[in-house]
């Protein structure tokens, strides 16, 4: 892999290099306390300023957590693994199962601040759902959690004229959620397509999913049609990038 | 979706709120200068402490980008999108051209620093190619360019005893690549799983992939499988999360 070739690293990205090797090697493992300025200070022989940089190089990468008034941790990391096509199996939603579930397997999770609405469809929308834009959509937002830890905002929309007056509407859509309930319509989804983005959140994300520094997160966009290609929903979800890893199979 | 139902946010937040509106909506667009610092301070009438938390707010995001010397812009985002399935099918490389190719369509790209040597294999390349540890693999590493900015560091693992003497061992491995040179062996890759995760790059990773501040990068670990469950390669990726879109298609 390409490297710098010229002059030696400085002092604190040597010394945040054999923090990293202590944590990836294992020596330093989920939850440890990493050495604090002090020790570091003591222990290279610099100053305190350089044992800071040393440390927030590793807070940056989200490696390590400060937490304040108590020192620097490795972060205890039981990702969730979220495998794209499984999941949204006919048989699981079909079976009256929730989507979720199927992610969390046996730990204990909750969806929290439902709000359904309805929103003319933003120019986004209106494309995914082939929809003249400022079309009437219902709009489903709400938070996951797992083991009371926010994992994931998300958004759905669907067109009104499909959905109005049905279960779909309710805060509770019933066993097998939202799809269950299309293909009691007549619309199963039949096909999903998912885009994945990834960037830094915005503060009101950080609030929301309780984020800590250098945490990035993903954002997935999921669009559901039928077997004869119409769209049913787009959901635009926001996930905390340091709780998953997305899983998908495919063919050659 | 839950937000803050108490105090109103601090002056800096709302700042940086107005100026990610302007960007979302297009007013300020790829490539454009974001106000200053001074002309945030005449503007909302803050201190400069105010007008520098606003902005690092949106560089942290990675939305902007301050250019040394000269200013902080909007940051110009012509994503890859790079497409799971479609890019790896065997029409493609069977066809002889590069996967590489699928993603950058008529946009230059070159393939550099490719190192190739053998290595004994670590726990994960071992349990990934189903081979005791620390027998030997050949080990791809290599870095790709599009319109010659750096975009994805990439390092494939290739059981030893498979490829030994065989193209695949050399810089280049000719017209279709590794998988093309793989089916020629009789061990066509037929099955992939992408596992994909996102974190704060090192300090070597932001050398390598010229990432400017706020830039996180994706992993993305593909395995390979003949049609018989042989496992033909392991591919290490790592990508500028501020280049790319994934997209995978699949069937409910």
């Amino acid at each position: 892999m390409p490297t710098s070739d010229n002059d030696p690293p400085p002092v604190y990205r040597e010394i945040a290099e054999e923090l990293r090797a202590a944590i990836t090697s294992g020596r330093l493992s989920d939850g440890d306390r990493v050495p604090g300025e002090n020790d570091l200070m003591k222990r290279y022989g610099v100053a305190r300023a350089t044992a800071r940089q040393a440390l927030s190089v590793l807070i940056n990468e989200g490696i390590v957590v400060p937490i304040r008034g108590s020192g620097v941790y490795v972060r205890a990391f039981r990702p969730l693994r979220r495998h794209g096509p499984k999941r949204l199996s006919r048989d699981l939603w079909g079976g009256g199962r929730a989507i979720w579930q199927a992610d969390a397997g046996d730990r204990p999770f909750e969806t929290d601040s439902v709000v359904v609405d309805e929103v003319p469809a933003q120019p986004h929308v209106a494309r995914a759902l082939d929809l003249p834009e400022r079309t009437p959509v219902l709009r489903r937002r709400r938070r996951y959690r797992l083991d009371e830890r926010p994992m994931q905002l998300a958004t759905s929309y669907l067109p009104r004229e499909l959905v109005h007056g049905t279960p779909i509407t309710e805060v509770d859509t019933g066993p097998g959620g939202i799809y269950a309930r299309l293909a009691e319509l007549g619309h199963a989804p039949a096909h999903f397509t998912e885009e994945i983005r990834v960037r830094m959140p915005t503060p009101g994300e950080i609030e929301a999913l309780s984020l800590s520094a250098g945490t990035p997160v993903l954002d997935v966009l999921r669009t559901a049609l039928t077997d004869d290609r119409l769209a049913v929903e787009l959901n635009e979800m926001t996930l905390d990038g340091s709780a998953y890893v997305l899983q998908y199979d495919f063919e050659a």
